[in-house]
């Protein structure tokens, strides 16, 4: 058998399931992982082996229950109280919440475990944390849930949390060659999550199969799903403006992926994106700004010599917006939403890039979010999944994106995307 | 002069300002109102005189910020660094949160400070807090903001922040006589509140007057706001299913107060609540009811024993809900949002019963909340205004309902319902 930590949510299930394998040797695994190549990735910031051994034993003494004996990395963005929770932050260090977050408390509801905190950007923003990207060290993994891709990707964790606001899922899921789920806004509770932007902050999972990701997103609910390749999925290859941006390795990765999914039975057609959709871009980072300047006013009013100076000129940006600019703002995403609702009647899923290209070199920068920015404010659920090797080696992905609270047929889109990519061995 | 403690913060705001009055002796009358009153009224849950003393002497030696030295009561579900903060449960009891919320630090950011912290139904629920309606000791304040409703109606604060869910600041406010100003979701940054149902928890204010509420609201986002009554302002009572539950003075009082409002050059109108968000408002209980569930998931499995049986109920009552259902409930909660849009095209303010009628006799029960339900769902501006005394001589109010994002014009229209009712006598 392969090396447990290599075995994805489904085979661990399934090996814990027919008595071929325990959460304890399956967290072992990981802990042997974590211990050979953590000190280089710098993906965790926090392990208790002894503890996650604990609940793993404690998880082969249990029923059957949706995420049974799988451990999780739990980006430092999410409340543990068993372990120090930074926020990405030295204001923070060594903080000790009073209370799990509840996707944490969901985790051990249904069985699984906690392997450790995985290191986060300073509150989830753009300043980035130590961890490299495993694909090649010299490499940022992309951020904010840097340490949560890198963990996944380097076979230390099978599954992880991370957060997204703009494009922190979708972008290291890219970079490291996974797969990066943002559910719908809300679909996993925020309860416990430090807050940023709050009406765009939603809890994402990082795994390295769709399958994967739906497993885990549905089990924190109790439930067991199938999020098999849809068949003969209506795609549309959404453009805009921001394909400018695009790197022509991107740009043709997703022309590649296109053509071979209308070979493999899906319908792909373009589209542009709407005129009326195209001001939110760059209307979401102001938004952002003026949130995250309130959600910080604390520490900004009290430690503010703690922030980098990155984070300072990015929350000083929401100083120029005031109150009615921000309703007005409000009620032009709100308008969005329908909008963008109306293009799903034909469509199951929209490709888009979720970067420019492979994964920059060099750590103090971990690549723009501009892709995700739209997305994320329309709170409709996107899943990267790989589809391409760049230039340099490192993988790219393409994002899948469908209807509001259509997680479920985004994730049936976004498997039979990674399905084809696999056959035609493009990733 | 009129005791301090009695201005609004209006008043209070231009007597510092003409260097008639300082932030200590206003926060000293406040303080010696709660040492009067708080031992039969039980609004307040901590407080420490000497350290707001400390924040007004400090106010007054600060320059001329929009809330300078007016002091907050803050519910108790808020997080306060300085003050003890148990979300009304004893599970937290003595618990002191490692920051302050962000709309507490926003108070202090522009001058304000913290009178003290207000009581809170079980984590903002339906078991209540033992305060008492200051009007009428044997009634309940309603729920869940009852500390904060009590505190301002009995000119302990001038002003206090609530939250609600469904209706925990339109109900104490008409309960207690005062106030209540439910923004447009997310207005008020929640970042430090503990969660309960985060797709719709909102950060609220009551005061006495609408002006106040305004000042406060825009205040906190270093903005100065008149909020005068909005001129021959188009408003319309919107008829629906729950009317069948509204006790006949509270429709009175509506019928009376829109009568009124027509004379003094109002248009109103009577509609019909769309059928496509009639069964929203049933709707709106299930989803509360699964995001309360994973909010408090730490506390369920850790705690429960210390939950009231009413909120173990109420839990309960999420279970059998799946997360296909949920998402399919958000996705109709999205659509109806729009729907409600549409409405407001030629309405400036809906009318619509914050509660059945007055307090009911007791505390054991705080009062149904099922008039906020649609419009917290709906994440629109709700404000609600003493409009009428009942049979037993307690106070009802109206709801002043507006459209999304548009705070500002609601607000004036309920200072011109406000206005009309004072002008009348009927309040």
């Amino acid at each position: 058998m392969e090396s447990p930590n290599r075995l994805s949510v489904l085979q661990a299930l399934r090996a814990m399931a027919e008595g071929s394998l325990t959460s304890e040797a399956l967290t072992q695994a990981c802990l042997e992982r974590i211990e050979e190549r953590n000190g280089q990735v710098l993906a965790f910031t926090a392990v208790d082996a002894g503890w996650a051994l604990a609940q793993a034993r404690a998880a082969d003494r249990g029923g059957g229950a949706p995420l049974r004996g799988i451990p999780f990395a739990v980006k430092d963005v999410l409340d543990t109280r068993h372990l120090a929770t930074a926020y990405g932050s030295p204001i923070y260090a060594g903080h000790r919440p009073v209370a799990d977050a509840a996707c944490v408390a969901r985790v051990r509801e249904f069985g699984g475990l906690v392997l450790g905190k995985a290191a986060t950007s300073e509150f989830a923003t753009q300043t980035p944390s130590r961890t490299r990207n495993p694909l090649n060290l010299e490499h940022t993994p992309g951020g904010s849930s840097s340490g949560s891709a890198a963990a996944v990707a380097d076979f230390m964790a099978p599954v992880a949390f991370g957060t997204q606001t703009t494009a922190s899922t979708v972008r290291p899921a890219s970079y490291c060659g996974i797969v990066g789920y943002k559910p719908t806004f809300g679909f996993l509770n925020t309860a416990g999550l430090k807050p940023l932007s709050p009406s765009q902050d939603t809890i994402t999972l990082l795994a390295r199969t769709v399958q994967d990701a739906a497993l885990c997103a549905f089990g924190l609910h109790g439930m067991r799903v199938q999020a098999g390749p849809l068949e003969r999925p209506r795609l549309a290859v959404c453009l805009s403006s921001q394909w400018d941006a695009v790197r022509p390795e991107m740009a043709e990765a997703i022309e590649r992926i296109a053509a071979a999914a209308q070979r493999a039975g899906a319908t792909v057609r373009r589209m542009r994106l709407p005129a009326a959709l195209e001001p939110l871009i760059g209307m979401q980072g102001r938004l952002f700004a003026f949130e995250a300047r309130q959600s910080l006013a604390y520490e900004r009013q009290n430690h503010a010599a703690q922030f980098s100076p990155r984070l300072q000129a990015r929350l000083a940006g929401g100083e120029g917006i005031d109150a009615a600019q921000y309703l007005a703002m409000r009620q032009r995403a709100l308008a969005g939403r329908q909008a963008l609702a109306d293009l799903f009647g034909d469509v199951d899923a929209i490709l888009y890039p979720p970067a420019q290209g492979e994964a920059d070199e060099g750590i103090a920068d971990s690549g723009s979010a501009q892709f995700g920015a739209l997305w994320s404010l329309m709170h409709v659920p996107c899943v990267c999944v790989p589809i391409a090797r760049g230039p340099r080696g490192l993988p790219m992905g393409v994002q899948a994106i469908g209807a509001y609270g259509d997680d479920l047929r985004t994730l049936q889109a976004a498997a039979f995307i990674h399905h084809v990519a696999q056959q035609a061995e493009l990733a």
